[in-house]
């Protein structure tokens, strides 16, 4: 069990499992296997067993707020429990099968707000590798008579790739441009969408490195600019101040550095991009203005309008 | 003869000689090759023969206004010139020489005026490679007590990593970065200074792709923004209306097409960036406003000051 | 019954009854009227002829949130009730007495509130014709020791003409500009304010097309940029994605197209001014940033401070 | 004569003679007409005839630069002169049609030039009407694949219907949309192109009200803003400190103020705008970056270029 | 006891108490003393007894909501106690110690959550002098490896140099310089941090003179902007129109007018900077974005996240 | 006479000879002195004694183009003249008297040119003392209705009193106030205009500390920014690289560093305001656009216009 335990978290590490909702997925699918193969006597050696993996699997990368949340979710529950074992592993089960519908019902809800957003726009350009935003620009496409997407290559892991496959094999019309060729092209994009890795209390966005110099360019030429994001990806830590922590990753992505003798290499994973530069966040619930986002995922969204 | 120009023709366009300067050298040289061996009866079969080459030579690479600079300055001399095919010869070789002095003292004088410009900084970010750009930061080096430099890696052809290997073995401190980290890292930046393709009428600069957004996140953060040029790179023609073109060039530069069925690749060379987002440009004629430019190429410098 | 209506929906449709508030006014009026002339004979009869109404109003204007919304928080209280039909029809008329009464005092607070915003102001500049304006210009200059007012004139209807009149009778120094004027007077203004056809989940106004334009020119001088709106000018609808529908008037509200053949004219009658260019909404839950509108409406306004 | 030249005068101010150029040869030719009509006997006489009939056309607009530029001229070559009465006859005549040739020619330059900048764009917005703007566009429109024009009214005096009207004929695809309407349609826009009254030693532009404004709008979207002009339209008594005062027209233009009584009605002509929102002035001497207009315009053109 | 109010008033309004905290301590610490040694006989002559003194101490500076909103809390909790005068006194004596606690527990809220935000900074630069400000600045130390900050001196009352002398002693390295010199240090300063004599509705900041010309500058050169406050600072009745009487202090304090006869002097000791140049607010609640302040004071904190 | 000239150095240096224009009279009065008094034998002695003096009063300030652009012009025509001892000794004289002459002269052309920019303008802010900005403002209180000033008092030495004194015994309308304050009345400012100490090839301001953050304030607000300067400041040397070095002063000039022990303080005396947020330079030669300085001083001003 422990080995399974660290091979997600080594597949984690390594990016074989991607994406902040893929790995929050696979952390709480992790709980789940623990919990169903756990052979603790006591209540409180059960809980013991499912803290000493969470923490390792949360100490995986250090920028997942989604990981961090739905782990704060579960361990909260559990405390509100006073069951027995058994009761507490039917409850870890139940969290795993409700967690993975809730982050696929979001899912839909994104893409189909993120779709009507979008609908009456010709060219959208894209950055990275978001699950959202691949499932809101197919959305918008079936909405439209059909639009257009601009795919940077995102180096140094080039995810934009998968993006422009996805796309393409959707039946969109998409275009592929390194990353500096933004500028070259932002004059005929309408707007600029991509996800998130996690959201601050100020509102501002951490995703893949290159989103802030986007965003300034996006703003400087009056195009709108987008985060996909379901508010799962909001750290309410931020909100007792202190950023995410950026994660700076291995130089060997980029170069390998022996060709570069006395050079330093440095890799950062994300940038922020404050608050004023985005337009609003596309989430589960709704399309909202950044500076209000904590009020709305705190206080909870608006079920019944009116 | 012919396949020897034919051979520097296609050096230039297959980026084997790179660089504005050097492809202008190879031009100026070839003229002073044709020159010696031909075998030409008449001035006007002399010319002629001149005429083909330069002509093949200047369409190898639509964006050098430096290129033609020189093609067009060369032929303005041999008009003005009465002198039978032996005097035109010596004209010819003559201008070789004096071309390359001028270039070289050119170089010189703009690692002076630059290095004297970032001698207080402490960090300067480039993109691409230059020439003018790895001479000034050297200079600045040896002026103040040491400065250090971001490099970014320019895709698609990488060419950031000459720039941080050649300053790197000049003893500055070097560090390598993906093109999309440039808003990560701006605010520790003093200058960015970037060299130069084409310069327009109106002060525009044409430069290698991403120099245009460079420009703009500089922009927004405060930070100096510098192109290093020889005023041959200034394009007269450019005052006529129109912008110079834009060479796109091929996908394989990317990605192999093969890998991305049914997706378009676009890759422009160059990008515009216009002169409100440049702090200046330094020329062999100073460090001068980018609004002034056309008044002192087309004028003439200032030689003795007061 | 049937035809009264009609006139009713012709009268929005054609600018007879105008301003959104007038709009809602006369729709929750015809409700009132059907329900007193129904001869309905059940609960559900009785209630689908409200509904087929409803859908004829609604359809008038697209870009109307205020009507619907009117339209919509009635249903949601006949859903709500059990009665049967007398008790369904003193429900309808209930709400039009209600619903008249509560867009006065809202309108009164708007002109207290907004009053109080500008009494230290000299010199407001407003765009087309709001009755809030209007009372809240009314209210400024009883406040202060005088202001002055610059009217646009609003073409293609020249609505314009009316703020200024109501002004002027009113007492307050009013100047008539051209649309265009706008950039010309700006360094002399104080403020700007504006209606609202609609506010959308980001914070974004929908009104009178050029309302845009005149807060970008604010902006870019200083100048500060009010909306005044009663709340139940947000629509809800738009945080589920998509913006409001830009209602595109004919051709002929600006000239014969007969005079101008083979011309295309467009004719859009809002434009979208982004939240970003907005200093605050005032309306009668308060003063409010563009960027926290929705939760301030969808929550609830803050009745009993401290 | 003096009746004829009051005629002209009448012209003039009553906007029956219109556009700058039209009014400067109107002047010239007034000039003409008195030279082969007068009935001098010494040459003070006949220079003190034309004198007082130039200071009464000059006074006739007093933003009109150009006028004021060609008679200023005519006087210094007739100073310089020390014919007699029939040689400063001929010299008037001759200045009459060299000037007229000299303005065509002007027009073929900045058609050409302005044709070649725009000949990539596919839709220009202009404003008012200016026909070096018409010759402009026509020729971009024959050097392209066709493109799309966006005209304003241009209230009060809708000379925006003559461009619309112009282009249109001339094949080109045209949409004419009230004023306040620029900011709707500015993001599908590549440039904003319009003439010219004068530009000032500062590089400002004075042109039709409501200009600055669409400058501002355009600036804010990163859309290039041009102005088209002969350097006849450069002031350059405003070099020696003060603008050109700003012409305020009868308010009758607007509406009949016995319709709005109590109400104030400003109609200024023009406005102003900073150089820093002009990407470039397109002139007969090339495209030229507004900060340099004074070098470019006061020490000659560039004529032989290289 | 009349006279011991009357001293605490003076002391308040000549700058002997000083500082939003310890004007609303002095406030609520006169009321204690009013209560305890009162000879009131009924409810009705204890309750206005304190109202006579509440409305003396309030009016002693109007830019005061901390003072405001602490007596307005305390009469609210007397409505609501029905009471005698005996159990009215005990009210009030607990409300002081009350009050005094959580003033302290904001305070180190406050620095905690700062400290946080600036940890990973190297220079700071603080204008005037704010208890938070000073107290945020020393944890920030304590968590990094030392930070440096700038104080401004502060005219016309040179608060910066209490600033200086706090930070220097608990071991800051600190720099004073005058208040115009912000501009020449500012690309060398990480963040902002000033403190808050008042927030609006609207998130505008009201603090010492000065404020909002750094805000601006920080914002031109991409430097956040910090404001920290205990949300007591947040003034409701702003939400109802109107902004904070900025007040006007006396001439002497700048200059002897008698030294300057003839020319005005103007001392307003506030300016008002909008929320678009602030990036958070930093409170006890956490670090909010300005435009959600009124939601978040008003509606609660977010005391139990997930 | 080497001790009237070590009197005159330190004048300079401990600013009892303040402002550029005096500082460069009184160095080129200390070369008449010597030239006057002078003993040497021989045309290389002599000029060898004007040379060693002129170091020494160069040296007194480090930021003083103007007095080093005054000396280089006396060496200069020194170097062209044959003459004998007698022959350079008038020479000398001469140079004295001319330059006197030239300067004011050109005073009186920025007085007039000046004034006539500010005439229609009603409150004009300026900073520090400029001889320059208060002949221009009385100027156009001569030719306008009346216009207001306001003064920043300039700390740290306060020379904002002396302008405040003598425009208003000029009769102008004066208000001061601390140099903080600036944000705080800038809306109601029609224009903002300063002095120089320097300009450089770029056209950047050299200027009081302080006016690079005026001159930000100024642009977010839509508010003219100009410097007063005779082209005599501008600095010739800077066109080849590196800018005017920034004097740092005395801390004593703030207060006195041992009451305010372990705090560093740091008095640069000027500061740089790029020349994108300057509207244009006041100078002899017309008002000119900052972007343009440099060719209009190095090639000559505009003498006859047309």
């Amino acid at each position: 069990m422990q080995r399974e335990v660290e091979r997600i978290r080594e597949d984690i590490k390594e990016l074989r499992i991607q994406g902040a909702k893929n790995v929050a997925k696979a952390a709480i699918g992790a709980m789940g296997l623990i919990a169903r193969k756990s052979k603790a006597k006591s209540r409180d050696e059960f809980i013991n067993e499912l803290l000493v993996a969470a923490d390792e699997l949360a100490s995986a990368r250090p920028t997942e707020p989604m990981l961090r949340n739905a782990l704060r979710a579960l361990f909260a529950d559990i405390k509100k429990s006073t069951g027995d074992v058994e009761e507490l592993r039917r409850l870890v089960e139940r969290n795993e099968v409700e967690y993975f519908r809730k982050v696929k019902e979001n899912e839909e809800k994104i893409a189909e707000y993120g779709g009507r957003e979008f609908s009456h726009s010709s060219v959208i350009l894209t950055h990275c590798h978001s699950s959202s935003v691949v499932a809101i620009l197919k959305r918008a496409n079936e909405l439209s008579n059909g639009i257009s997407v601009i795919c940077t290559e995102t180096r140094p892991k080039l995810q934009g790739l998968i993006t422009a496959k996805q796309l393409s094999s959707a039946g969109l019309k998409v275009t592929l441009i390194v990353d500096s060729a933004v500028s070259y092209f932002i004059r005929g994009v309408d707007s600029v969408v991509v996800g998130a890795d996690a959201i601050t209390g100020k509102g501002d966005l951490v995703n893949k490195v290159g989103t802030a110099g986007i965003a300034v360019i996006a703003h400087e030429n009056g195009v709108n600019m987008y985060s996909a994001a379901e508010t799962f990806k909001f750290d309410p830590l931020t909100l007792w101040g202190g950023i995410e922590e950026i994660e700076e990753r291995s130089p060997e992505e980029i170069i390998n550095p022996n060709k570069l003798k006395g050079v330093g290499i440095r890799n950062p994973a994300f940038d922020v991009t404050p608050a004023r530069y985005l337009t609003a966040y596309i989430t589960e619930m709704g399309v909202i203005p950044p500076q209000s986002l904590l009020n709305v995922v705190l206080r909870g969204g608006f079920e019944s309008l009116y």
